[in-house]
């Protein structure tokens, strides 16, 4: 007999390997917080003698799901400012209220972040906001994988007083978590409307001199292409390629207004886009082309943004809107299938990450995994576990939700989390906040 | 001190009446199944002596939802066959599993879907299928309200073997339901490209003969339109009102290809359009012009279409879908607004049922509600419940759903459904299923 630490059965596992292996009446042994084994429960009992034993009967296990691109405090905004004109709602509400925000708000936004990610089956996640160190030790803490970044503006930010420290912070940043097992810095220019040529350049030389991804917002809106044009007489993509953003360490967010050509150099280029569909449909801002980018090859991740624009961080949610948005876009039932959105919520926001072990379920790979209860209503009768995950689940069907091997969520506790004391702090928040703007 | 059967207290209750009133730190009274007071908790537990106390906490009271449009036992299907072009899924998929149900099947189908519905929500439905005495006994044991219809065609089904029986058959369902407190019957011809404009006039004058509510599918897609242009030269809405169709005791499901005259039309007829997002994306069927037809005050209902083409029957992702849609399509971030988008769940499912006492919260009014836990991390902080109530809750956050005075739902159990032995059903009829096709 071998020993491991944990041997998880279940009904179902959606390993999410190269062959998209669907595995019935199976089980997986963790050990040291890796994969030890994945196969028939019939066969892994008799070959594991485990420290616990978890039997989750009548449910369904599968990889965490990966956030590619979120703003974890903003929760604390969540509902404070819904169905305004795009410039309102940013000037007169989001802006206003980001200015209130100081390193507490920011410490209990992100913890109310990780609790509802893990309670929806996320363990990793792509951040960029202001103070993000405060974020990134929150989250490290409780215990979530991340890629995160300061975002980067020419002018002062709650997170950074003078724009000419951004990049030395940037790489005092990048110092402080390198070796981090679970968190990983990356170089953040928050857009080109906020940022200059300049400055997009140095943030690329600088990601390159690191070796650190690099995240921007890009190609978010019309106005944006717009105001580029305008001021550069090019539009976004081709700023972004000629400051050496472009590249297979880069990851954009949006990516909704985008030609033909812009989308052949993005798959040329093997940049990643994080597609945010709800944020993107709450705020009108189009929908990205992510059908045509399935098909030049462009790696897509899937995201929910901040719960500002949202308003949850369920990427459950998120599946479901991808798929049906898509559809409803291209007038075309089959586009974006079932798979392909799986796809882009866990191998795509490894991708996303520049994290190539997550988002599946192997041998050698991490044990971050999330389970679903199958006797859930809407998850009956059971013929592609694949339709459930993207079309019938809410994500509060999730049981369990796992990051190298340890339980950060069962059955509604948080393990890393004090919930009842984070319940006192968001309560203390929200009265302060409702009484801004 | 008076006395009621139930107190129920809860941090927020949602009552969607005339004035949209939301109560903090509220109760509600039950006393025979009817709202007996409603008000500040401290108030009225000073002038309550009730049987029960029901304690409900950081949680939010609403009305019980009105999914205005679905196919129950089509939950047996549910994920069966996704992402095809609609003709090979209709023939090639759902026509063919449609004539291996039996009674049974639509049994353990309707209780599933009670299931899901009470798990997320909903107290009542409108309801056209094949073999719906099946459907409404079951749904009536069970405990919820309904309008039900056998559906209508001028072919053999499921349900009437000879479409000769069609209109008789309808008029002893009717009979059956006659007096009825739950579940109300209504005259049900299925589209324009299963009848024939004789028979859908045979129906609505039996509709009005009867006193009954007619439903109908109308304008679901360009197709539709375009073979009724070829066969009748007219257009599907035009063919309804010679009928006799159009009028305020009609609803029709989806509404999607309509000219501004037709919604004019529908507007000065107060024909009710249950509006269905997410099967519209999911089959690519194009969007219903649901914020024109607001602006020109249509009577507007929600509902879930069937499980085989959404794949869930939760009110509150069909709510989602329906505030994020609009705002896509018509480019406009203020499109949809949540109080509308609930309006449309609640009251506009009254509607749509024809029955103006179900939607909302009011002394007199049935006890159909049901309560959401606040404390769920992505209901966190509160600053507006409409908004949660759309944007951010999944549904499952759910812990109490009543009809009449009467707990159907609690905290994971159901007291009008053996749901251990409907497990054991549905798995039986998901390994005969798999088998078919």
């Amino acid at each position: 007999m071998l020993n491991c630490d944990i041997l998880i059965s279940a009904e179902v596992i959606v390993t999410q390997n190269a062959n998209r292996d669907i595995l019935y009446q199976a089980a997986l042994a963790v050990t040291g917080g890796t994969i030890a084994a994945l196969g028939q429960r019939v066969d892994l009992e008799k070959e594991y003698q485990p420290k616990r034993v978890l039997k989750l009967g009548k449910s369904l296990l599968m990889p965490g799901l990966v956030n590619a691109h979120t703003h974890m405090p903003m929760t604390v905004m969540r509902g404070k400012a819904d169905d305004l004109p795009l410039m309102d709602w940013l000037n007169g509400h989001i802006f206003p209220l980001e200015r209130r925000l100081d390193p507490h708000i920011i410490q209990v936004g992100t913890e109310l972040a990780c609790a509802e990610m893990l309670r929806t089956g996320a363990t990793a996640f792509c951040d960029m906001y202001l103070n993000e160190s405060t974020i990134y030790r929150t989250a490290d803490r409780i215990g979530l994988k991340a890629l995160v970044g300061e975002g980067i503006f020419n002018f002062p930010t709650l997170g950074c007083e003078n724009p000419a420290d951004a990049l030395p912070l940037a790489r005092s940043r990048a110092e402080e978590l390198r070796g981090n097992p679970r968190i990983r810095y990356s170089i953040a220019p928050h857009a080109v409307y906020t940022t200059t040529p300049e400055l997009l350049a140095a943030c690329a030389g600088l990601a390159r001199e690191l070796e650190l991804p690099l995240q921007i917002h890009l190609a978010e809106t019309r106005s944006e292409t717009e105001q580029c044009l305008k001021l550069y007489g090019i539009r976004p993509l081709e700023l972004a390629c000629r400051a050496g953003i472009l590249g297979p360490d880069t990851t954009i967010a949006h990516g909704v207004d985008l030609t033909e050509e812009e989308m052949d150099l993005l798959a040329e280029s093997a940049t990643v886009v994080a597609h945010n569909p709800r944020s993107n449909m709450k705020l009108a801002s189009g929908a990205a082309p992510i059908a045509r980018m399935l098909e030049k090859g462009v790696p897509l991740g899937l995201g929910t943004d901040g719960a500002a624009s949202n308003n949850t961080l369920n990427m459950f949610a998120e599946m479901s809107a991808c798929a049906l948005l898509h559809k409803h876009v291209g007038q075309e039932s089959t586009a974006l299938p079932a798979q392909s959105v799986l796809d882009m919520a866990t191998l795509g926001g490894a991708r996303a990450l520049h994290r190539p072990e997550l988002g599946s379920l192997g041998i050698g790979g991490p044990a971050d995994l999330t389970a679903l209860d199958l006797a859930s209503p809407n998850l009956l009768p059971l013929y592609s576990p694949v339709s459930h995950l993207v079309y019938a689940a809410s994500g509060h069907e999730v049981i369990l939700t796992m990051v190298d091997g340890n339980i950060l969520y069962e059955n509604g506790k948080f393990n890393s989390i004090d919930y009842p004391a984070l319940l006192r702090e968001v309560a203390e928040i929200n009265v302060f906040m409702q009484k801004q703007n």
